[in-house]
């Protein structure tokens, strides 16, 4: 049935295959009066852009975002927003090789499982290619959000490599094609990810997003949960196979006295949390301290190492895949789950005011 | 707004405070025809029942479920089935101290912020009483999903102890109070259970749901994909802070070759896969093999040991919670994740067959 | 797949059938801190309720209501409401002799066809006592909507009598058993609907809804229309055929000039309407005018009078219906209508708080 | 909140205005597998197309629909199917005289009440354009649907003219500008409406939809009645004041014994209906009879005749529109509530599939 949405009262709808004429979506349940222009997308978007080093997928795309529908006169009205971008370097020989073929750990598989028939070329709707668009309504989510609202995300582990908590510096994540907030890691990050790229291979890594500046009470027990709604739309992310929250899974190894955030009064008659060991949500409901998740994505499955595989016709087959691929997708993970805390925000802050005022 | 229901074509939405008369839930677009008795639901609530053994509350409920719609000489038929549990020992007394203070790591506070009035009264609405319901429609998911699918759970971290998976027997899981497949250690995880017990103290957990017999091609790309709706239904559950699908986090530091999983033909034109470090899931669609899930489950909030909170006027106080608790509510999370597989595998069995026939 | 459930943003689920042990609803969004309690409610299942006049069934059910969560200390929590009616005069073996057979005009074959499986016993969950959940939750959604707002309904058309537009009397809506707004006719409808109940038949009727002090804003183009919710949420009651808004069919004659409400400007900057031929909507959107629905009733299909039917086995039989019924069931849905207007204003008075504020 | 989509398992989401670069939609469920070309769709969108004779709308619009995804050679793949069509001949000077001003009888006002911000471009997202994409998902609809099912439309009243019901002929409807079914009206309906149009005025219009061949089974009480469902879905329309089914506001006037259809068995040990008071469906669900609804259309609100309106400032204005209208919008309607027809039909094919297999 219809799964292609995401969100119930800031909801949007993607479309659109790897390597088909474009890809687009449909942002449903904006607010009216925001300024919106198509730079306030492309900046996001130019993040996730592949081909911006030699550490991503060369495949050249411009990903020039068009507003369709949805505003008028530089504001939101209210009524839905389309958003789409044109598809201009497809190479759909690449994939003739594999066409018949299942990839391991790849969609392919499981999409002519339950379809019967697929667009094989480049994933098809399977590809990471439909993330741009999580990237693009993110943007609108940022803008319903306010300028309140910071949400950032760095890499925290790239294969086998992490990053030093005590050395992270937001400032740095732009800086290195990893979006690492570690400076000193770097180089050393780069010749690993040289030595697998050249090896053929691919690596797994894992990404933090941080919302600041959310207020408190953003979530709906017993279903909608805010944790619970962050954790559906990482999962959908391609590749994800881990999301955590606050201390995650680090948590089932604590003590009561240690695991839960002690409370004093401020100054202002409010609240001050002395840790987050949380992540900004109690109950489902955000407490107003930072939103913190994590999630880890697989390596590539796309590879030059050979591999043991099936085809349509049930053969065993070597998989060598060719095409051109990220040798870390987490890499561009990053901007696609600052864009998913972004969307999952701006729904639940709609959400709240419907039922809370 | 309205978030108490889970599910799209098999659908539940649960109802119910833990000292209110009762909790219950509405199980809405069941198949007809399914036979369907009290007993049916009745022996998985008698897993999940407190005070069973000294290491979960003290809390004496028969949880003795009544069917009162949807079901008539025995069978399903289509419509509505109302399912509700009587509340039979609710203590309010012993949470009176606590009316006006905010536990730390409680939802005390967030439903105070959120709704302005709150049922204090054993955590209201945010108990994990309200778990049981998931149980009991669990139940009939299971019916739906019939005997060819096997969905077991078990406890295979608690605090700073977990299992040898080299041990892993599932026949022990119902012969100890933990739900723990690693017959060698119990001995020690009573110990140390105890220890903590006496301590005032509680800890953690993480728990594996596995789910033997699904066909493949239930999950839906690319915002109603098997792991998603899996990791919103394992978040939601309280406590949890952290999901896992197959290999999970330790994905990130694996390279392509050794993170996916190859496959060869099998005898009867089919395909067996070779490891499953997928977990059954590829694409957002289940493969056919087993469908493996993790959650992290933090320590219980309620504890013995002082901490510092803050009361409604805005107060520092010092917190000591008092009443009957968990001193790991991760054991009587094992049924409630088992429910929630089945509740997530009935509904994309249901979502498959519409689009797919 | 799960369709028992109404309303996006403050929805109600209702359970239960004619004749098993009772029948129920969950409303789920409802604001917090709401005064509410059982008499709320029960005031507007007194109105519905069966046999207060030789005119309605005479099944004697009290239909006391209860409030079993979602209310604390007399306010709603933001929690799930669930309220509860027991069934106490059923009498099953009236049905007996229609157990395996299909009254014309009735949902006994349909049921039979789509379920397989059914609950013959009055009706099962096709039964208008299903209706008086609805009220129940109407008179949440009142609550809700507050004392500013104003929701009355009245039989305009009984069989082939009409009402009196220009003698229109509110006060008198609630002196006769018919709720007819026109005192002058009552005599001679009682009379009409003695001979057409002494000779085992039924007959139709026409409802109208006004709902006045609804704000101006309230409905969601294009799908989530306001006219398209009511016509919805009116069509969806028992046996109703029909639904018009404002001028309804008779607008199809009308010329633009006629058809259309001019404006003029008000004392208050405002605006003030010269007519309401629209019905309160335009655009799908509420004018801030009252909002005007009527629906077309047919008559009950359990009747004396012997009709040619068939039953489960194929054959030919003659349907004779003994039971207890409305001669003209559409009194009744006077307060059910009534109901549903009040559900869909007040769900749409959320959904427009979420995206504007 | 989000509202411009449609449909539960088989979804279609709109987006565009009346004079934006072009207007779409999503559809989001269909089955894969199904063969699908552009045509397919052009064709029901040529019967919608303005400018086909001197009764519509003079804007030239080639109405070209393109399909962007979920095609991949030549039949569905399971993903979105993403339909667009350029607007290419706006005129949106036509409408600066007009852009401050509300037009009694349309949406202008609620609009700007609504969302404070609008398009007042053709009417924006307000205009019957909208519809087109309804045509476009209703071809995929009918796909879905098979031969096996027929759904037509014809034009039953206009204005004070009404059809002869035993003149009744489909092959007529195709060869009039009318939709008409009774061939010897057509002259004076072209004579009538010319003098309509020449007066600057408008009128209103009733179309019937029937569906032959659709199974019995479909709908799904309660809230997802078919009836009910097909109410949303007419009402949906732009300018829709009213809905019936079947008997409709006649079954009011009815008693018993003449209201409902009596059965008999047929040779096959199915059953025979011996009348179609119902309109094909009871209790919600589809009986396997015809499916009949009708719809009552008002006049275009945009005519020459002066009215007198309201400005943003709050002033009173004489509202003149100039710009292209069908003087009976009605006419174009009927596609598009043939296409409604085969939506609701489509969606509940598929949830029918879903909880019974």
């Amino acid at each position: 049935m219809a799964s292609n949405g995401f969100g119930q009262t800031f909801r949007f709808t993607t479309w659109g295959e790897s390597h088909g004429p474009a890809i687009g979506c449909v942002v449903d349940g904006c607010p009216p009066g925001i300024a919106l222009a198509q730079d306030d997308l492309q900046v996001w978007l130019d993040r996730r852009r592949p081909g911006q080093s030699r550490f991503t997928t060369q495949r050249r795309e411009p990903d020039r975002v068009n507003i369709l529908s949805g505003v008028f006169e530089g504001r939101t009205t209210g009524t839905p927003i389309s958003l789409a971008i044109d598809n201009v370097d497809q190479r759909s020989r690449d994939y003739s090789k594999i066409a018949d073929r299942f990839r391991p750990g790849h969609a392919d598989y499981t999409y002519w499982k339950k379809y019967g028939h697929r667009d094989y070329r480049g994933g098809g709707r399977s590809s990471a290619r439909e993330t741009a668009m999580r990237v693009a309504a993110g943007g609108v989510a940022r803008k319903v959000l306010g300028s309140s609202v910071s949400i950032r995300g760095a890499l925290v582990q790239m294969g086998e490599k992490t990053v030093d908590r005590a050395r992270w510096d937001w400032d740095a994540v732009g800086d290195n094609p990893f979006f690492c907030p570690d400076t000193a890691v770097v180089g050393d990050w780069a010749d690993y990810l040289d030595s697998i790229r050249k090896a053929g291979s691919s690596v797994g890594a894992v990404i933090e997003i941080v919302a600041e500046g959310a207020p408190s009470g953003l979530g709906e027990p017993i279903y909608g949960k805010l944790d619970s709604d962050l954790a559906a739309a990482l999962m959908s992310i391609n590749a994800v196979k881990g999301v955590e929250i606050g201390d995650g899974f680090a948590a089932a190894a604590k003590r009561g006295e240690d695991a839960h955030d002690e409370m004093v009064p401020d100054a202002e008659g409010g609240i001050t949390f002395l840790s987050n060991n949380t992540g900004g949500v109690l109950g489902g409901i955000s407490t107003g301290q930072a939103v913190v998740a994590r999630f880890a994505v697989k390596p590539t499955s796309s590879i030059l190492v050979p591999r043991r595989g099936v085809n349509e016709a049930g053969e065993a087959v070597e998989i060598v895949t060719t095409g051109r691929h990220d040798p870390c997708v987490g890499i561009r993970a990053v901007p696609v789950g600052e864009a998913m805390m972004a969307l999952v925000l701006a729904d639940h802050l709609l959400r709240h005011r419907a039922q809370n005022g």
